[in-house]
């Protein structure tokens, strides 16, 4: 897998963002985040771990976009196919970016509408105070929600992006199938958190921003605690959910292994979990609605109940672990070819006690196709 | 190190925001982003990893905090000292925890006034339009500025905040320590780079949230690009920079490293380094503003002269890679028992490419005490 994209690539994502804009009457995107940012740019980096700096990019109804950056980041953002770079030495307690962002949004919209993601699943990335200034030093535009133009975009994904996902979910293939060396009876699960995203990384995982998981008789009773140093017991179920990524795209599935030969009771939660997804991966094609997905799965899970606590039964995924549509009855976006998807089906195995499994696919026109490996049959003993 | 807090930290957190909320006049702090809600409750998960769900904390100005969150987070937040817990089913596209905030601001708050961190390094974690809907949803409340009480209470740690990071930086030390056994001639910068995040979960990182660095034979052109496939030269200086976590408390030093014997201009600029480390530690004293501490390293980096692209010579850290203060010329926050800090000089090697070092300190009334190691006074040959 090439590192990167192609300008090219960029340029179409562009293209289909300004084809919105002009429909909804939006003069410029201002964006925030990682995932938006990087999204018209590619620029990569994890300096967004660092909370002390904002980053701008004003996509234009007309023309490419514009980074309104701290200094730090123009060496790098000079490697993209960015060209109008505009930076200021961050951080300035007095003035940090909000007159050259506002300079530079009064100069590129006039009087017209910025938009900016402001649903679901979003937020504003800088701080409150400085984006009520920002509207303040630009009194005649108008500051407006982008209408879901980037979550629809993001959602479908090109095949240069479903070649990432893949990648990554190769990675994390590779990784499972060593489970075995690194956990068994004895073995303390903060230690097999520990040796798993080692694990991750020797396969080729450029960083693991993700790892949950659980381990018990019955079940774990809940998917996002961080580990504790108990050791894992003869009997028990051991769940490793990964959000690994390489090259700025994320997996996002798990695997479920017994500490010697599973309970009954396991081995047929664990059947109905792959039965679900079945039933899953059979609902989720174009013109079917998310909520069909759900619907069909949790038909399986619940017998038509409702979730339990997780709340959906997956989710899209991509330059985020997770990412719009949310596999819920409320969620009736219409499935089209591109969108990748986690299909999540979890049930109670007794009281508290839940088993979760989930697998990663992309929708085809032409069939849904699934990135992670197939599932064994059976739970992995270990 | 012992896992978590005992509850009477987090009371003493309370005690100290209510003092202040009264001082203020502040009703109840509405807190959105993992670090804010950790520090008065621990919820400790990487799930933030996901931007799906919203999740919030009323702090009152009397009584326990409220968490007001998916019921996903239920199980993890019963096992803290939170008692009032209110939950959604999340992701909920019609209402997503809105009404159920919006209720328990106006049972807890009346007519008063919710305080929000507004100020520099600060965002608000959820939804803008959501945001705006709870303040329909709540007339009578006003939403204000925080006053800065998050900032001035986390940037000053407790001792059992203290031992985290001092726990992180040991286990980073044993990583860097172990920097010769993977890099050499001939081996690629990514691979570098995978083999030492694999070495700090060897060594007890819980996870390895950030890491960055560069190479080249007259330093790094810029600190926060991914590493390239290309392998490390004779002559080049290779620079990582890692923050590392655990029990959710950040380290973030670096270490530079010679492949064969370095250049004179890189010793010199190496020596520089360590000359103004040491300058700025004489100027981090209470009393001593963070503006001092920049100009005390600024006089021996560049003459005086003002920073280069980095933007500041250190800042603060703790639940976070970067928190406040920042060490440069504008930011004249009083220095306190209790802040810990980085310290982070840069210096011009040639044109376009620098070198870098950095270490963690915490301030004390009888001088600054190092939690990183002390450097190396020549760089590490590998």
């Amino acid at each position: 897998m090439q590192r990167g994209f192609e300008t090219s690539e960029y340029q179409t994502r562009l293209a289909k963002a300004q084809s919105m804009m002009r429909e909804h009457d939006i003069s410029a995107l201002l964006l925030t985040t990682e995932p938006d940012v990087r999204y018209f740019t590619g620029f990569l980096t994890r300096f967004w771990e660092s909370p002390s700096r904002p980053w701008f990019l004003i996509v234009p109804q007309d023309g490419d976009p514009i980074a309104v950056i701290p200094t730090i980041g123009a060496a790098l953002m000079g490697k993209t196919w960015i060209t109008d770079i505009r930076t200021w030495s961050a951080p300035d307690l007095v003035d940090d970016g909000v007159s050259l962002l506002a300079e530079t949004l009064r100069e590129v919209v006039g009087r017209g509408r910025v938009g900016l993601p402001m649903g679901h699943e979003s937020h504003l990335r800088m701080p409150l105070a400085d984006y009520d200034r920002v509207r303040q030093l630009c009194p005649d535009i108008t500051f407006a929600k982008d209408q879901d133009i980037l979550r629809a975009l993001r959602m479908v994904k090109s095949e240069a992006e479903i070649a990432k996902i893949i990648a990554a979910c190769d990675v994390a293939a590779r990784a499972f199938n060593r489970v075995p060396e690194i956990a068994r009876e004895g073995v303390a699960l903060d230690q097999v958190f520990r040796d798993f995203q080692r694990l991750c990384l020797e396969e080729g995982a450029d960083w693991v921003p993700y790892l949950a998981g659980g381990a018990g008789p019955f079940g774990y009773d809940d998917v996002i605690s961080p580990a504790r140093a108990e050791p894992l017991k003869q009997g028990d179920v051991l769940m490793l959910d990964t959000g690994l990524v390489v090259d700025g795209y994320f997996c996002d599935f798990d695997r479920n292994f017994s500490v010697g030969t599973p309970k009954p009771q396991i081995s047929k939660a664990y059947d109905t979990l792959l039965e679900a997804v079945e039933a899953g991966k059979a609902a989720a094609r174009p013109g079917n609605l998310a909520s069909d997905v759900f619907a069909a799965m949790d038909e399986i899970v619940t017998g038509g109940q409702g979730t339990g606590d997780a709340g959906r039964l997956g989710h899209g995924l991509g330059m985020q672990l997770t990412e719009w549509p949310s596999f819920i009855a409320g969620d009736t976006t219409p499935l089209q070819e591109g969108m990748v998807i986690t299909l999540e089906p979890g049930v109670t195995v007794s009281d508290g006690f839940i088993l979760v499994h989930e697998d990663n696919f992309v929708i085809r026109n032409n069939g849904i196709e699934q990135l992670s490996p197939i599932a064994p049959k059976d739970m992995v003993v270990i």
